[in-house]
């Protein structure tokens, strides 16, 4: 039995997330069960760092395998390429130490949110990106983003009605980075709540289109209650580019 | 009446080409004509530089059209934006003279083949991309290219069995650009045959393979003759890039 990681990319568009839930659903999770329990010949278990929701993608997700049949790395990525559906790629694959688990292990995870600003459609991009073309103040977003990072209790961008456990978490980083027809802003933390992401994302653009103030951020953390913050963006803006261990 | 040059983006992987066939197809152009013809408030014509195959793709492909409600570019663009499906964008538009055609006056198109060299699938960019993943002699394929361009007669490279007309073409240029995981070919030319550029591609990538020798390109041409050259390459590796006028 050797335990290995992987690295994962997929076009969220057709699925219903990351993890499995019940029987039917099509998920990303799923698909890799099946497609590495058949090439070990019995059930594996197959752990991912993030829990993307639906519509989600990701160019750097990282899951942990457990598989008896101890394939080289070659050959589980050969394997793979050949019987996952076309939307989803190992792109990498190596031995972790017996012990690694993708999620309990993740030290940082980074997600970017891509925003087209043209009113024009991006026909080769579109499913990647979601289209906001109203202006905005990009320099006040900067300084909401700001009033964001560091370690704060972030139950107000948390999308689960009773979330339980600790909302505490720490943003390292949030940049806004402008293109002709652009905004990608990227997420960098040590982890993120249900829709977190997508709230902060919501938030900010409130920010940038003048309806919130850039220092209001603080009392929107400060509230801890979700009606404090702005919507949800869509999912399909979304990627998880990266984990780090 | 106003005439108008517009250029136009597709991911033409839902499309059977740019060209209207019967009633029945499902075309590029023809989804133009249904939504010009209903801002306009009359039956127009669209006439394209290229008229690309099924599943090929473009990112300047231009096209002429007369109005007689001559509205400004911008409200041509946003009508455009709002009714045509999301992967056919119009995406700048500029009044013309009165005389200008967009294929007959076409001096200069560029077409790009885009090749995937790795196993690995490429889930964001896949349907931009044709999967070649044995090793190519990339030194042969430009020496190959290079006895390719320069006015010659093509008939060897056309897709269409009884070609009437005169086969002769100028290819100005044709260039390979390797990537970590990739390989792109350029061909610009005063024009194209049927298939000729996927047609090339073929012959380059058996070159590339060792299964011709660079110098029998001039055979091939010298032969007139489209069993002397490769197999046609997929659809859906080709992107119309620009055209010049």
């Amino acid at each position: 039995m050797k335990n290995y990681r992987l690295t994962i990319q997929y076009d969220g568009t057709r699925y219903s997330g990351w993890q499995v839930q019940g029987n039917t659903a099509n998920t990303i999770q799923g698909k890799l069960v099946a497609v590495l329990s058949a090439l070990d010949g019995s059930t594996v278990e197959v752990q991912g760092a993030g829990r993307t929701d639906a519509g989600v993608h990701a160019a750097g997700q990282v899951a942990s395998v457990k598989l008896r049949s101890e394939p080289s790395p070659e050959e589980l990525i050969r394997y793979c390429s050949r019987y996952l559906p076309h939307d989803i790629a190992v792109t990498g694959a190596c031995e972790a130490g017996p012990r690694f688990h993708a999620r309990l292990n993740a030290v940082k995870k980074c997600y970017v949110y891509r925003i087209r600003t043209t009113v024009i459609p991006d026909v080769f991009g579109g499913r990647f990106r979601c289209t906001y073309s109203e202006p905005l103040d990009i320099a006040a977003m900067r300084e909401a983003a700001a009033c964001l990072t560091g370690e704060h209790d972030f139950r107000s961008f948390c999308g689960l009605k009773n979330f339980k456990k600790s909302a505490v978490r720490t943003v390292f980083d949030i940049r806004l980075t402008e293109s002709p027809d652009g905004l990608d802003i990227s997420f960098v933390g040590d982890g993120f709540l249900n829709q977190m992401v997508r709230i902060l994302t919501g938030t900010l653009i409130e920010v940038g289109a003048g309806k919130r103030e850039p220092e209001s951020m603080k009392a929107v953390l400060a509230a801890k209650d979700r009606a404090a913050a702005g919507p949800a963006m869509p999912p399909h803006g979304l990627c998880l580019e990266y984990v780090e261990y």
